[in-house]
């Protein structure tokens, strides 16, 4: 391991180089118009992997946009990883929030990463993290040190649901035959304290469409008398939830897991801070369900949040509007036991029930996925333990993540196989936000622990 | 008369084609983009009205867009007419539901119009029925048929509130004098039944800021525990109206006028079918505040509307974030005797104690109008009666509107002087929305009916 040290020590500003080059990729998959620039990030990867030393490396095409994959098998008796990740990223709006452009990466020092961070859309979330597996694969390749078999599997539309990843994993079932998926997409508590996330949320995730009158009118000529779909939107949105913030919807809870107070107990025991959280937001209160701290409120409970509302005259200035339609997405976490169909079929019956009669409201289910919780006694969440433990020298701490990783539910349907999220990022990385960011110390971190993760999987499988 | 109407015959065509001409300046004071626009159109109007004959034609600047003004003195001791109207016309928004180009004039059929209308943003409101008394007095000056002295003041700021008229009212004072503003902004109930404005309605118009955390937010790992400003949005605007759509700021209604059973009786008789209403519009159930009926609503009580509202990612497909900012305009129409100070005041503290601790709030005022009733037993509303009998050979009956022309207001307050209503739109012309139209027998209408006016006024005055 000590010449792999090395070669990363080398290497490390070429590493930084190359993703640089990456992240100047405007790989947006939720907006049509990027097409182009999704498939030239596409490129670029298997460029990269090929000259890693990767075998087979192919451009797949699927009804979206492409996936990735290549594998390096050294030995069929030995086990198999399979990294799975994403060059696709989530739209940089608001673009005027951005300090540098969210496709031009620079490295500056913040607080959190007073060595120093790459700020661009997808540093952290996920092209950064990907990046991690490539070197540490180069690296391992150039100093002889794979210890077992590899594929690698990143596709270009985990931000808009990995519509397409299901159909081609049925269709490659023997090509993806692994014993453990690795994915980094997820967070550490902070860089001195490691952790392994071992629970994710599903989602739901729905647009709406009020529709009042066949035009928009003048609001003095009709208002008061003609349905306004955005102040009736307003009313049933405000519905959703209660005084408690609890969500209305009529069987939302049904499935929801009862966590036991011994472990709401240790979850509330990890290293976190409600005034260093707010004053980092700058928020003068918290907001959310009754009855539950802001650690479970992000993790083992289900929310509901409007992503983006719009209707009537949005431009500068004033204009006497009623206008014909209104919209919005909104989107539900879920936790462990609820099924995403079933949310979503609840939330489109409740949303209609509550529409008065002057008004027509339709949903459109964009995606969705189901929750997941890993356990932390076997040989792949070990393995990671190990290797964590190896490079940050502290045992990490499992953790439930409250954002969505759908495939994960996915992999174990489709594959049969578990997955491990050992992820190097921060939270206050601003990951879907403007600024976004990854500290060299974290993807630095991530290319030093990947090998001992290959190595202790391989290990722990011998025995 | 008869003379008249003979140039009428002579001139239709040309009469149009420069309304046309006019209309092709998109003259939107609502955006910055259009300043050069809306001075265009300014020096259009000035041209024009130099040609018909009017005396010292200016463009009078002021902070924002220009007054056109000028005058007819023929005699000192005949009675002065000014007429009022606007030559900005509101931001074509949106523009995809435009059959043809808001700034590119056509004439085409429709159900109410069989002779055809003009499609166009502002042929109604209000540069067609500003060029009715253009033409008019190119008429009455060709014929040598003008009764009385005349005044043309025509602004470019109605549609943003005319925020600069009333300085420019007060400076001038003196060559303002007249005895009777005329305005031809409003609608007949159809080309049957003529009708004359005896109410507007006044108005508040603001703008509302909900923030919550410092910077948009990924809604996985900050969801449901941070406040969501679209939501708490959302609740606050649906907290303004109750279940029987009564607004709920305390003391909005103090001051509204009570109007008789026997007023609201005779009002209930003015011709209207509530189910071609809503085929009209296509909507199932008309919505409005309990107890009233739809012309009531629309014309004696005030309402409460949200123009537009937005927040979040509002592109296609779908983006997780718990935005940082949501935003919504909103505007109330007023009735005698609410105070639109007051009551902007009532509703920015009613709305700022309604927010939860989580987010911050901020309240900016657009413009306002106070509510305007005018009398059906002067002289000036008489001329006015007199003058729709002759043309459409049937008493006009008096209607309240539910629009605002904030200036009618402020011509009493500071001019001292009544204004008389006399449009000729229909309320299904679409102002201030997509596809806006002014009927060709409305337009010709309009030009016969005004020497009438001057006429009758000019009798009336010498009894």
């Amino acid at each position: 391991m000590q010449q792999l040290a090395n070669y990363h020590k080398e290497h490390k500003d070429r590493y930084l180089e190359e993703l640089m080059d990456w992240l100047r990729i405007p790989s947006v998959s939720a907006d049509p118009a990027f097409k182009k620039d999704v498939v030239k990030a596409a490129e670029f990867l298997k460029k990269k992997l090929v000259k890693a030393g990767l075998d087979n490396v192919s451009i797949n095409p699927t009804k979206g946009h492409p996936i990735v994959y290549g594998e390096k098998i050294i030995d069929k008796k030995l086990p198999t990883v399979l990294v799975y990740g994403h060059y696709d990223v989530q739209p940089p709006d608001p673009l005027d929030l951005w300090e540098s452009g969210p496709f031009e990466p620079v490295v500056k020092k913040t607080k959190k990463h007073p060595k120093g961070a790459i700020f661009a859309r997808g540093a952290c979330d996920d092209k950064g993290q990907v990046y991690m597996h490539v070197k540490a694969f180069e690296a391992m390749m150039k100093n002889k040190a794979l210890p077992c078999n590899v594929k690698y599997m990143i596709e270009g539309e985990e931000e808009v649901g990995s519509v397409n990843l299901e159909a081609f994993c049925k269709k490659n079932k023997k090509k993806l035959a692994c014993d453990v998926i690795l994915i980094s997409d997820t967070s550490i508590i902070d860089n001195k304290t490691p952790s392994i996330t071992t629970g994710l949320r599903g989602m739901t995730y729905v647009e709406v469409e009020v529709t009042g009158a066949n035009r928009d009118l003048h609001s003095g000529v009709y208002g008061g008398a003609v349905a306004n779909p955005i102040n009736v939107l307003s009313k049933m949105i405000a519905t959703l939830q209660d005084k408690k913030n609890k969500i209305t919807i009529p069987g939302f809870y049904d499935d929801v897991e009862v966590v036991s107070r011994k472990e709401r107990k240790a979850m509330n025991e990890a290293p976190f801070s409600i005034n260093a959280y707010k004053r980092e937001l700058k928020i003068k209160e918290v907001h959310g369900e009754d009855k539950y701290t802001t650690l479970e409120r992000t993790s083992i409970r289900p929310t509901l949040d409007v992503n983006g509302m719009w209707g009537g005259y949005i431009g500068e200035g004033a204009k006497t509007v009623l206008p014909s339609k209104a919209f919005a997405k909104i989107s539900m976490r879920l936790v462990p036991n609820q099924d995403p169909d079933k949310i979503t079929k609840l939330f489109s019956d409740y949303f209609k029930s509550i529409a008065p009669p002057s008004v027509r409201v339709k949903v459109t289910p964009h995606h969705g996925g189901h929750p997941v919780v890993t356990p932390t006694n076997s040989i792949e969440y070990k393995a990671a333990h190990l290797a964590m433990k190896e490079t940050f020298k502290k045992d990490p701490i499992p953790q439930r993540s409250g954002g969505s990783i759908p495939i994960v539910a996915l992999f174990e349907k489709v594959l049969g196989v578990k997955s491990v999220l050992m992820g190097f990022g921060l939270n206050t990385d601003d990951i879907h936000s403007p600024n976004e960011h990854y500290g060299l110390f974290n993807f630095y971190k991530g290319i030093e622990t990947i090998p001992f993760y290959f190595h202790y999987y391989t290990e722990l499988k011998k025995k």
